[in-house]
């Protein structure tokens, strides 16, 4: 992806040092690509250093962790103050954050990035999301910008907010993506299921999808994936694949910081923890064994409904995992003071990432007409166009919930619908419980104050 | 807390020395309860260790985090090798490796312990979870399963494991006890709306259950806590409390770890989050706003019918939400190499305790058919007891779904029995997904190793 990166810069004119700790990886790349632009290879990371105007502007893409804070602990002492350092890789934000306080105290820059795209993205414009300070974004911004991806005229590409923020917002990019495939892959079971058909025939039903409101990167690629044959077998080639999917870490991340922040995003903690489910052997094995699935005995009447209510339960269940992503950024951007501006993420989202898709103009519109939204589906447009998806929806968890189909984030996700629109909640139930047993107080409706009851006592009310 | 522990060791027959920083809480409680047994009052934390013999056996029971720092800072230098410091409080597991890391190297035992069972229980008899060294439970055990609760004459203590496995395994006592919370209440929710019942009337259902396969501590408290009466207004006191349950952490920390050790925790994680979205105001707000909650228009026509199901989809997501949370705990043994006793576990759980319940027989005695169990729920008894609960499980779900009532607890746990039990996974899906566009690689169900599809190109298979 470094590689990608560095090709994409200097096709756009920009004179690219490059260095890579395996010279050979170096020298390959010039010996292919060499002609695509201006580079300039190093042998050794101080010929590299000396080789760059000032101040320096330098992008690093390497592993997360150990080998980002290697490649920084041997570049600080060469560099000056103003220069500045990007990290692009898949960094967890405490670490840039950490990281930025270190270098700054050397006078140095330092940008931790998000980068979507993977590899074709790095080479063709993928979707930028840098942080750090507003200083190194007057330097980086125009190459950046320049480079992403562009979705009417407009680059992928535009600064966050300070300290880990960038890093930050490609973390909740990745558990979107999370929740977008569980959908999915949820969304494919249900029809193939139901319909008893073909995955080749399920490819036709996600192109179809992939033409209207549903348009995205994932339904696209999809559709294309379901219609290939494996050519080993002759067998869809999505059943020839072994039913565990794995994880970097980036959705897990998303999950643990949703619970420090106080924010519920269910959609994407069902869709993380049913990566995990698929991984547990011996457990399903064991599972399968004690409460064996006949997959009998279901067979949908009225397909073309039955496709319909699939499609705008996979809108509305995919409206709550947005809806949850932005409520995090937003939380995030209060609680670190970030000041992120929530439209532009869903712009900068628009081209060259994986949760790319037609659907973001929505967001973008939806924050233009209300910067304040505390809820993204509640905005005019989403409330009218989930508010239609309901009954649909309703059918589709029903059907899979009554023929045993797993659903879990088409189910979580309208639970939480449900849960979050209701007026008076039973966690009231919950708070009385804590009082009784941990004396933990409750608040009351009709005066302020905490307040505990005496249960083991008199049941006296006392404003504590 | 601290005070009613030191009471119960001294009714015990302890001799028990107490220090507090507020000396006045001291005098206290020799003024109150001084005649309870022997008391060693001291005005000095030196004065304190001076009058102890030797191994000195110390419990700290004061806020987790810095205040407990605090405390061992103070008195280790007064401390001798062979002691042993045991810290009752709610510690994260993690802070308890590293105290006891730091203890170690002055040769001081150190016992991260967790006690349930709140301030009564600490007085009459908690569940007691000791983690560190076995040598200190030579000396500790005959004196926690002294004070600790008895079941059928066992006490409800036993030594858990090394390093922080105690406050490892009461963290997931308490991630239960959110689970079991919110399923309460959601059995709650259902109950009312679907009958239309009072608060009072549910009270009774509730109390009817604890005579069966139910009867716990949480579902007495709340069939008391139902019928308790609001002395200011006269309503039903869950109806003047406000709709925001709070939390301490127990139930974030247990699904952070969950995602850690990549096991799927779902039901904790749904009530968890379901907390969190109760204190979410402006987001209430404004989905109250845009998707109107009539809450009319459901009215069961066979009430016992209905009661019964509830009642069983109660049982099957509590068996999930147990299961899950043992699995959790068998995970973390074998990654952290704790060895931990999964039966022994639910025994010193069945008194003293939050969670505390008959239930906890049953999962004794299914650890002792299989100390290898790999998934609770797949259990002979509880695959029949919930194998026969699921119609009713998925009629209720339904209803839920149907009539708009959330219930994501029930429904998450029910997701998550379809897909552990599930033959084939869509999980597949994704994980050709990732190749796709991530060239993560997947494995085939044919044959051995990591393959990359050519997505790009011309769509040949590589084995990595």
């Amino acid at each position: 992806m470094g590689s990608n990166l560095a090709r994409n810069m200097a096709r756009h004119g920009y004179v690219t040092a490059i260095y890579n700790r395996s010279h050979a990886k170096t020298v390959a790349l010039i010996d292919h690509h060499g002609d695509e632009g201006t580079f300039i290879p190093a042998e050794s990371i101080g010929d590299f250093v000396r080789s760059l105007a000032r101040p320096r502007k330098i992008v690093i893409m390497v592993k997360a962790g150990a080998p980002t804070d290697a490649v920084i602990d041997e570049l600080a002492p060469l560099l000056e103050p103003g220069d500045i350092v990007v990290d692009a890789g898949n960094a967890h934000f405490p670490d840039t954050v950490r990281r930025e306080a270190v270098l700054e105290k050397l006078g140095i820059h330092f940008v931790g990035t998000g980068v979507s795209g993977g590899e074709e993205g790095a080479l063709n414009g993928p979707s930028i999301m840098p942080g750090g300070t507003r200083d190194a974004y007057v330097w980086l911004g125009p190459i950046f910008e320049d480079i992403s991806a562009k979705v009417d005229g407009a680059p992928c590409c535009t600064y966050v907010g300070a300290g880990g923020a960038g890093h930050f917002v490609k973390m909740v990019h990745n558990g979107i993506e999370y929740a977008d495939m569980q959908l999915i892959a949820e969304a494919y079971e249900l029809l193939r299921r139901g319909l008893g058909a073909s995955a080749a025939e399920i490819g036709k039903i996600f192109a179809r999808w992939n033409a209207g409101e549903l348009d995205s990167f994932l339904i696209e690629i999809t559709a294309d994936l379901l219609s290939h044959t494996d050519r080993h077998t002759g067998k869809p080639f999505v059943d020839i694949v072994a039913d565990a999917a794995e994880q970097k870490g980036t959705g897990r991340w998303t999950v643990q910081n949703g619970l420090d922040l106080g924010v519920p995003i269910t959609g994407i903690a069902e869709a993380t923890f049913a990566r995990a489910l698929s991984g547990r052997k011996p457990q399903r094995e064991a599972a399968a064994r004690a409460f064996p699935d006949t997959g009998e005995g279901w067979a949908v009447t009225d397909r073309e409904q039955f496709i319909e209510d699939v499609r705008q339960a996979l809108y509305a269940s995919k409206v709550v995992a947005y809806s949850q992503g932005f409520e995090q950024i937003s939380e995030a951007s209060l609680q670190y003071g970030w000041d992120i501006d929530l439209g532009s993420m869903a712009r900068i989202w628009r081209g060259g990432c994986i949760i790319r898709a037609r659907f973001l103009n929505r967001i973008t519109e939806a924050y233009e007409r209300d910067p304040n939204l505390p809820l993204l589906m509640a905005d005019p447009h989403f409330a009218e166009t989930v508010g239609r998806s309901v009954p649909a929806w309703r059918r589709i968890v029903g059907e899979a919930v009554a023929h045993g189909i797993a659903a879990p984030a088409f189910a979580s996700s309208l639970a939480y619908f449900d849960g979050i629109r209701q007026q008076r909640n039973p966690a009231a139930l919950i708070q009385a419980q804590r009082d009784y047993f941990g004396a933990h107080t409750y608040e009351r409706i009709d005066r302020p104050g905490y307040f505990h009851t005496d249960w083991s006592g008199d049941r006296t009310e006392h404003l504590q």
